[in-house]
This record gives structure tokens, C-alpha cells and sequence, in this order.
């Protein structure tokens, strides 16, 4: 039993009108185009026959009627500034498809389908926000100090969104078995290997650094190259030597990126007497995580001396990595082998709403192929097919646990 | 017969007090403070027997009377914003005060000693402006179009000077023997080996490029490092590579400098797409600047395509190195050994009014030592007894020159 091919595209469509922009949304959490589309999903969500609320911080949460146990299948609708169609928008339309088709199949029993569309998955106000809600984490600072870049605060955003007295939400363990997410790759690798699905090992934890090496600012047509303090000379054998050292000491998904390199004063004839490199990398293991780091310290250290400047190595984020629940991956692989869909296992590079759920539930995601590897942009995009095969490999895994509980 | 020292220090003290800055001299061409010191340095020429001038460029030059020949001693007394009290200060003063030694040991004869202090060679306007009106090189261009970073135009500035329609001067080939520069090292060499002079060599080349990789922005987490089109990694790739093969295809005295670095749209979770490298370097044998140049490129093709990015590559500045007179340089090298002051040969790492003159008679520059190698800066100083020997040495040359003529 397949999933409404039409009707899921039409309701992904309809989604992507509110706060259209260009060929993408512009949807940031507790905008009046992001209230308009959760009322909006509640209102299909009721058409389903489920019981929706729209809770205190914005999520919409829809229970399935007269059942004991329930698969949570969801993801957030709203989206980062200029981004994509489908970024959140998927996972929360495949929940409302698969629980209709769930009702229609009579399947349910004692054990039905919830859906949920967190608030604030990408940060406008703080990242997480409604899934740390829901999972009973205390957001009490964040509710009264966050702000946005604009300025606003949260909590007169809630207040402006007309929600700041609903009730609240709360995930319940007794209930919910399970949470399925499913979301676009956001890179390039499914693509480029033809394969339908990605089956999600972990989302990896990230570890960024600052790294600051002070030299001295000399004369670049004077100074003899042995006579320098050239805190360009570090930061380019830092870099360097952490791209090599890296690609010896990682794993296959490992990745890292120096995405910001300013030297200073930024002269050409003048030797950098300042260089300020932002590095972070991402891994699976928080023991590589740690090897990594210590490697970076190492090198770090190495290239101040070798330059004679001095360095300052600060730790500005680190994440752990969260495993996805195996034995609810077996069932999306084995899902997909059988409806013939080629897939892989692969980690999470970026974080997602299931990296809170699963401190308290078995969670677990499934991707699917983005065009380009483009998100967080107008151009995101991803096949129709490939978001209808997606849709069908999460149904029938949810079928799975489902018949796994009845 | 030494130099007078008390009357040598005396007038250099005096110098530093028109637009003094801090511990340095902040008296940037044209300005009232330049100005004035230009009337105070032709007085003092006038005081010491020669006819002194002050050109239609700014440029106070003296010559000796009653002498077919000159040898012409000389520098600039312009400086840098904020800048020190002995960068060109040192080589006009040395001539004023040999000039005064010549005069009164009688040696002269027919050959005397001519005192030129140039304009603008520091480039508040145009860079080397007086030597190059002096030495007879068109600058009709510059004076009717160039203007300082505050917009004032050249040809103002000297209409406002007074002294727009003062009589040109210039070199004489016929006259003028030799052009002698004494000038600070700006650079560490001289003091971390406790040497009293330099003998310059020549003045180095420049070659400066900027260097462009071009790749693609993508998710950092989520984007496989063999899939990136990372135009910081080319760049670091370049810049590791070329101080590796720099180190080994280089000259003792070869300096270059990667002074500007910057990743965009640089944001560390974003991998760069753009990378924009200031790389510059400095030799004394052209054949040596095309052979680094020559490897410039490879490295830069090699690192973007090992990065899978674009490049370009564009010259921005080339200056051509220029030898100082073999012969003089012997001279003042001969003179330090009889007076027992350790020396050396060495090239000029920056450009001084001497590149000029090099170009149409036989010019030679000495260096006494800079403390710390500051220079351009406040800090800038050379020691008294420093300062002192430097001069004895030059005028021991000076001497020679004359006697080798007379």
C-alpha cells in the first residue's frame, strides 16, 4: 500500500505558498507566514482525523485518536531566512501523509501515528527550540532572554503569534514508541551515488575552534625571512598540516572546514603580525572527536613555534554526537531493500530536531537525495520521485513498528 | 679628520623637531611642517658655503661654488604619517655635515660636494617624485593628476607650498660623479650582528600578485571533503607550497610575504568559495624574479586543481632590481675596514631615491644599523655612536671619490 503520491506533493506544494520566495520560503519561526502555515497544517491534520494544538512555543502536535501507543513521525516547518522548499516542510508533510494512510489502512489498533512540526529548528530565536520543549528540557532562560538578529525577543514573539498561554506539549514515553524524521540530505551524496535513501547512522558532533597566532609586523622587504615573528607563515603550516594530518587520522564521513582566515594588519609588505583562523570539524565517534582535537592543540603548537609567534587555541562549540537507534534503522533499510530502493548508511552532518527526541526515545531519520547537495537556499530541490520513494521507505517502516507493537 | 660629531647630531635633533610626532616625526611632503624644514635645511646649506635651492617640485638642492665636478650626497626629508626621525633625515644631514668637512679641510679643489634632499620619496603623492623630477624623468603625469588619500591634488599642494614657479633643477651628468645615500637599514640585519654598515648591493625587485581561487560555498557538516570545491584549501595549499618552494629556490637575502588572506563568504560551518591571497616577493637578480614567478604559477594552477577550484593569477606590481656602482661600493666598504668598523655587503629590501639616480650616474647607498630593524614607526633609532661612524665612513669615501677625481 503505497503512500498518495498526488496528495503528498500537493500538500508539500501548498506548504511552500506560505512565505514564498522566488523559487524557495522565507519562513523564520513566528513569522506571520510560519503561524499561517502551522495553522494551516493543524487544520489538515484535523481533516486526517487526528487531534491537533497548535502548544506554548509554537509546535503543532496532532495525537492519533484512541490508541495507546503512537509511532511520532515529524520534523519543523519553519525554515531559515531565503531558504528552501523542502528544508523541515518533508518530514512534517510525510507524517501527515503516512498517519492518513495509516487511518485509511485500518492498520492503527492499539497503536496510531502522531505528527509533529517543532518551532524553531533553525535558530531564528534558539536552535531546537520547540523539540527541547517537547522533550521536557528547561527553555525557561531561552523563553525570556533569547532574541533574534533583528532584535525582537522571543518571548514577544509567542506573545505576538497569539500562544503564549496555550498549554504545552510534552513527549511521553509511555505513548511514544518511537520518533521517524525524515529530511533532505542538505549535500551531495546520495545524489551523486543514485541511491534512493540514506538510513542515518548518528549526527555527528561538531568541535569549533578559534585559533589566534600573534607574531610581529615587520617590513616584508627588510626583514630577513629567518629574523620573523610571521603569524601568516603558522596559520598557513597550521592549516596545512591539520588537511593532511586529518585525512590520515579520519574515518570516511569525517569532515572539517577552516572557513574564516583574516590576517593582520593585512598588508601586502607587511608581515602579519596577527592571524585569526575559525576551524571546526565533525564526527560520529567523540573519541575521534577527542584525537582530533588533541591533533589540533599539537599542530597548532608546532606551527607557533616553528614561526617563533605565539598561539591561543579557543574552544567555541562543541557538540556531542547522538546515535540513531539501530534496531528502528534496520527496519528503513530493510523497508527499502524490500520495495527495491538503493540506500546507504550514512551519518548526519548537520543537526536535526531527532539528535533531542532521542535522549529520551528511540529515534531515527531517513534521507533523501538532494539536487546539488543545495539547501538552505532558493535552489534546494529534490526530485518528485525521490521525495515519493522517500515517503514510501518511511511508511513501511513505520508499518513495520507498528505491527511489531499490535 | 672625523666628522664634527656634536654638530652632525646637533642638526639631526634639530630636523626631527618640525612635525614632531610621539618619539618619531610625522611631516609628510608638502606639508607646513615639511615646508619649514626644507627652509631650515637650504639656511643651514646656505651657513655651510653652498647655493642652496628649493626647486618647482619641493626638492632643496645645494651645490658646491667654484667646482667643475660634485659628488652629490643626499636622501629626502619627507616621511611617513607617524614615522621616525631618521628615514632620509640621516642621509640629507650626513650630506650637509660632509660637505661642511670637505669645505673646511680644503680638499676640494675642483671637485666639491653637492647636497640634494628630495621630495615625496616616501609616496604621500608619488612615490620617489623628486629624484625622478631631478634625474629628468617625466612626471608631468603625476604632478597635474596625482593626489594623497585625503584627495588633495599634487598641483595644489605645491601651489600652496609657494613654490610652484620656482626654477626646475636636475642631475648633470657632467657634473655630478657619483650619488652617495646613507640611509637606516629599517631591517634587523646590521644590529643582530653587530655590524656598522651595510654596503648595498642593490636594490631588490618587486613582484606582487594577487591570487584568486574560486570554488564553491557548500554545508560543511554535510558536504563529503572529496565532493568540496574548497577554494580555502586551495589557498592554503598554495601558500604552504610556495614558502616550501621558495625556501628551496631562493637566495640567502630573497624575502616574499603572504600579507592578505581572505575566505568567503567566511563563515566556519560554510566551505569557502572565494579565496583572495596578497603574495608579494623581493630579489636582487631579475633572472631569479622570472624563475619564482615562473614556479608562482604552477603552484597556484597545481593547488586549484588539487582542490578542484579556479584561479587567477594577476601581476599587480613590478619593479625591476637595480645594481648600486661596484666601484663606490668598494670604496665605502675600503673605508670601513681602514676605520675598523665591521661591515657588510647586503641588499635594500625597500626602494630609496638612489634607484633613481642609479639610472643615469654611478650611485651607491651605505646603511647603519636600525635598533630593533624598526623603522616607519616612532620607535624608529639608530644609535649615536651608530649614527656617527656611518658618517665617518662616508666621508671617507666621499674623499676618496674626490681624490680618485682631483
Amino acid at each position: 500500500m503505497p503512500v498518495n503520491a498526488n496528495r503528498l506533493l500537493s500538500d508539500l506544494r501548498h506548504l511552500a505558498s506560505f512565505g514564498r520566495f522566488e523559487t524557495g520560503v522565507d519562513r523564520v519561526a513566528y513569522s506571520p507566514q510560519d503561524i499561517a502555515a502551522r495553522v494551516w497544517l493543524a487544520d489538515r491534520l484535523g481533516e486526517a482525523g487526528l487531534d491537533p494544538v497548535i502548544d506554548n512555543v509554537g509546535n503543532v502536535y496532532a495525537q492519533a485518536r484512541n490508541v495507546r501507543h503512537a509511532v511520532l513521525i515529524g520534523s519543523h516547518t519553519d525554515t531559515v531566512p531565503k531558504g528552501g522548499w523542502l528544508d523541515g516542510s518533508l518530514g512534517v508533510i510525510y507524517g501527515l501523509e503516512i498517519a492518513r494512510c495509516i487511518a485509511e489502512s485500518g492498520l492503527g489498533g492499539r497503536c496510531g501515528v502522531d505528527v509533529i512540526s517543532f518551532q524553531d529548528e533553525e535558530g531564528t530565536y534558539s536552535s531546537l527550540f520547540g523539540s527541547r520543549s517537547f522533550c521536557g528540557e528547561d527553555v525557561s532562560r531561552e523563553r525570556a532572554e533569547a532574541t533574534c538578529r533583528d532584535g525582537v525577543r522571543l518571548i514577544d514573539a509567542i506573545e505576538t503569534a497569539g500562544i503564549s498561554t496555550n498549554p504545552p506539549t510534552r513527549l511521553d514515553p509511555d505513548r511514544h514508541l518511537a520518533y521517524f524524521e525524515a529530511h533532505i540530505e542538505q549535500g551531495p551524496r546520495l545524489e551523486a551515488a543514485g541511491e534512493g535513501v540514506g538510513v542515518v547512522t548518528g549526527i555527528v558532533g561538531i568541535r569549533s575552534f578559534r585559533i589566534v597566532f600573534e607574531g610581529r609586523a615587520d617590513h616584508a622587504g627588510t626583514t630577513p625571512m629567518d629574523m620573523r615573528s610571521d603569524a601568516g607563515a603558522a596559520a598557513v603550516a597550521f592549516a596545512a598540516r591539520i588537511a593532511e594530518g586529518f585525512r590520515a587520522a579520519s574515518a570516511p564521513d569525517t569532515v572539517w572546514n577552516l572557513g574564516v582566515c583574516t590576517l593582520a594588519p593585512g598588508a601586502v609588505n607587511v608581515v602579519p603580525a596577527e592571524a585569526t583562523l575559525d576551524f571546526q570539524f565533525r564526527d560520529e565517534s567523540t573519541e575521534r572527536l577527542d584525537r582530533m582535537e588533541a591533533m589540533l592543540h599539537a599542530i597548532a603548537r608546532d606551527a607557533a613555534a616553528a614561526a617563533r609567534t605565539s598561539v591561543r587555541v579557543s574552544r567555541v562549540l562543541a557538540t556531542e554526537p547522538t546515535a540513531m537507534d539501530p534496531s528502528l534503522g534496520r527496519l528503513i533499510a530493510d523497508s527499502a531493500r524490500e520495495l527495491g530502493v538503493a540506500h546507504r548508511a550514512m551519518p548526519s552532518g548537520a543537526g536535526h530536531d531527532a539528535l533531542v527526541t532521542a535522549r529520551r526515545i528511540p529515534s531515527a531519520m531517513l534521507f533523501v537525495p538532494s539536487i546539488g547537495g543545495r539547501s538552505h537556499h532558493v535552489s534546494e530541490d529534490t526530485s518528485e520521485a525521490d521525495i515519493v520513494t522517500g515517503a514510501n521507505v518511511l511508511l513501511a517502516a513505520v508499518e513495520k513498528r507498528i505491527n511489531a507493537q499490535n
